[in-house]
Formats: structure tokens, C-alpha cells, sequence
């Protein structure tokens, strides 16, 4: 139908395709910060919510585990870092492949965003020495900051 | 004018409608997250900004309601957890949604999800006993998941 | 070349050009939280992973900057509201801008908005008594439920 057909435009488009591929990795990406918290909070025995311990046991036997561990807390802060990270990237690199970028400029910036958001995550799991995760936070960054400089340059209407 | 038919292309596709409908009503009920823990910082008088306890005097008598509370907390972990799973279900449907899918196919994505999502917070907050919690955050990650796996099989270029 | 044409039309609607410009606004403002919170961890000597004080020194002369700080702790409250509060503007602000509102109304929605937003943080930081925050947290979710309700309007399919 031709309503189908206006629907597949955008996604036609090399650019916005590039977009599409990923934002998928690093939403999916991030979506897999939650199956690790899971992961340690039940290895770790770390709840935060008493009818989560309730197979425990009742009582006292079960409340132990209502605790914070080292392990699952890097893990949360983590996934806020993502939060704090890639809804930007998500958000203004949507408008960005909608400026009008050279396919080469866009994917050169969507690469290297995913990429040092992936080193982030290793880098604050295993944990590696710093300056590494702070290194990969501000290559992120950066890209953000320059996807959105071309979006501000291209659109700007105040 | 021109521009404005252009604008509302997108708006009369139906799929792209049926996302914007679900899109509004869990970011809605998101929002609503907040109006909720305001409620129960005001009625269990718990807060963690000192200038928000100034109208119940000052000293002492103000900073015995800078504390947590169990209910409060509560709220704001369901808040979290819907910013983790709702950012991706945005980023990814909208990408879903130009992806061409079926109506049908797509109203039952957005259907599930926004229903799981709306169990979750009744879980969260009644509670009610596990695994419905879990069960619910589970179906709406499948959903999401299942969006996600369309969107690299129509858009992929890495 | 006839796609990358394509990809222009939503950025040369008037009405897609303000949003564009509006979200990379508050999305960089919400940025801006992260650069502020490293200012205060390092002014304030106040690190939460222990890989980040290994300048310090190592054993118990660097573990004593593990620890929380108000500041820090502060700046952080308001990057969480910043998420709660400038995610559902980016979603349902990218709808309704796809909704064919005039461009007036827009821009009216868009500009109380940042402003909100902008005066929230520096309600936040500085910080103003009450009922300063409040009120600019009240005004951006008014704003963000009004354009959540002409998107519904428009584009209702359930």
C-alpha cells in the first residue's frame, strides 16, 4: 500500500539504516546490564526486595540476604552510566541521520560511539585500571557532542 | 502548506499511529512514577533534600524527615526499572515501526509490552509475590527483544 | 542523490527543525550533569569505585575518598530527574512534532520546556528554596502531558 510504502522510506535510507544498526547494539547492549545484575544479585545472594528472598526461607533465614554487594553495585552503575549515555546518543543521533551526514562521516561516528561504549562496559565489569573507562566514557561522549554540533548547525530554529 | 502534509506523513501510517498511541501511554505511565513517589515522600514525610523539609520548621525538628523510607524506595526502584526498559522499547519500536511490519503483527508487540509493563508496576508496588515481578519484566524484554531482532533483519549495515 | 533527499524532508519542516533544536538543547544540558558530577568527585575527593583513587595511593590512604559526599550525591539527584523528565520530552516531544501542531504552539511548548528544565537544575544546584524546584519540575511534566495529549488525539489507535 502506499502508506507501507512511505512507512519504508526512511529506512531505505544507507544513513538511516546505519542508525538503525546501531542504536540496536548499544539498546540491546545496555538491555544486557539488566540479565547481569540479575546474574550476580542471584549468585551473590544480594536482594533488595524482601519478596525476592521469600524461596530463602521466612524470617531472619531469608533477611540476610537483603543486602548491597560490591559486585552487583558496579554492575548498577554501570547501566546508569549507559542510561546517562546512550539515551543522548540515541536521541540526537536520530536527528543527526536525519541532517543529512555523508554515509562514511555517520558511520565513523556511530562505530566508534558503539565501540568505546563496549570498551566502557568491560572496562568497568573486569575493572581495568583508570584512565580506561574514564578514556572510553569521553570518546563517547565526544561523538555525542559532535553529532549534535552538525544537528545544531543543520536545524538550529530557536 | 507542503512542509506541513510532509510533517504528518508518518502520523497517518497506521503502524506508525499504533507506536505513537503505546509510545505516549507507558512514557505516561513513566511519568506518573514520579507523582507517586512525591506522594509517599509527602504522607511518610521522607525526603533527602534539606530546602524541602524547611516548612516543617527549622534544625532538629526539620532534619528528622531527611530519611528513606520503605515505601519511597520502593517507588523509585519500579521508576528505574522503567527507564531501563522503556528507553529501549522507544529507541527500538521506533525503528520497528519503520521497519514495515504487519499492523497486526506490530499492535500485538506494542499490546504485550505496554501490558507487561503496567503488571510490572502493580507488582512492584502492591507487591505481589514472585515470580510476578519477574515474569512481567521478562515479557517485556522478549517484546523488545523481538523488535530489536526485525529491525537487524531489515536494517543492517554495520 | 534521491534517498539522501529524502532524508531532508522531516529536517526542512519547520516544526522538526525547533524540536531538533530544543532536544539537542536539553539532552546536552542533561550532558552537562555528567562533566559537573567528576568536577564535584574530584574537588570534594569523593570516588565510589576503588580503581578511581589508585592515584591517591594505595590501602587505607586512598580508601578514605571512598565515600559519599552531598554535592556529589546532589548533582546526581538532578541527572536522575533530568533522565525521569528530559526522556519522556525527547519521545513524546518527536511525536508531537510529527503530529502537524502550528509552529507557534511548538515553539510555545518547546522554549517553557528548556527553560523548565534549565531552571530546574539551577534550582537543584545552587540550591533555590522551595518552591522553586518544584515548580520548574511542574511546569516541564505540564508541558510534556499537554503534547502527550495532542499526539493521542491525533494519532489514537490502540
Amino acid at each position: 500500500s502506499r502508506e507501507m510504502a512511505k512507512s519504508t522510506q526512511l529506512i531505505d535510507n544507507e544513513v538511516f539504516r546505519a542508525y538503525a544498526t546501531y542504536t540496536v547494539i548499544v539498546l540491546l547492549k545496555m538491555m544486557l546490564m539488566s540479565l547481569i545484575t540479575a546474574y550476580f544479585r542471584i549468585t551473590r545472594k544480594a536482594f533488595v526486595n524482601p519478596e525476592d528472598t521469600a524461596s530463602f526461607g521466612k524470617g531472619e533465614s531469608a533477611k540476610k540476604y537483603l543486602r548491597t554487594d560490591p559486585d552487583v553495585e558496579r554492575v548498577r552503575r554501570g547501566h546508569l552510566n549507559d542510561l546517562e549515555n546512550i539515551v543522548p546518543f540515541v536521541g540526537i543521533g536520530l536527528l543527526y541521520a536525519l541532517s543529512g551526514p555523508e554515509l562514511s562521516t555517520a558511520l565513523l561516528h556511530f562505530r566508534i560511539f558503539t565501540g568505546a561504549r563496549i570498551l566502557h562496559t568491560f572496562a568497568y565489569l573486569i575493572p581495568l585500571p583508570q584512565p580506561g573507562r574514564g578514556l572510553s566514557w569521553a570518546v563517547g561522549y565526544s561523538v555525542t557532542f559532535s553529532m549534535a554540533y552538525k544537528v545544531l548547525k543543520t536545524a538550529w530554529l530557536l
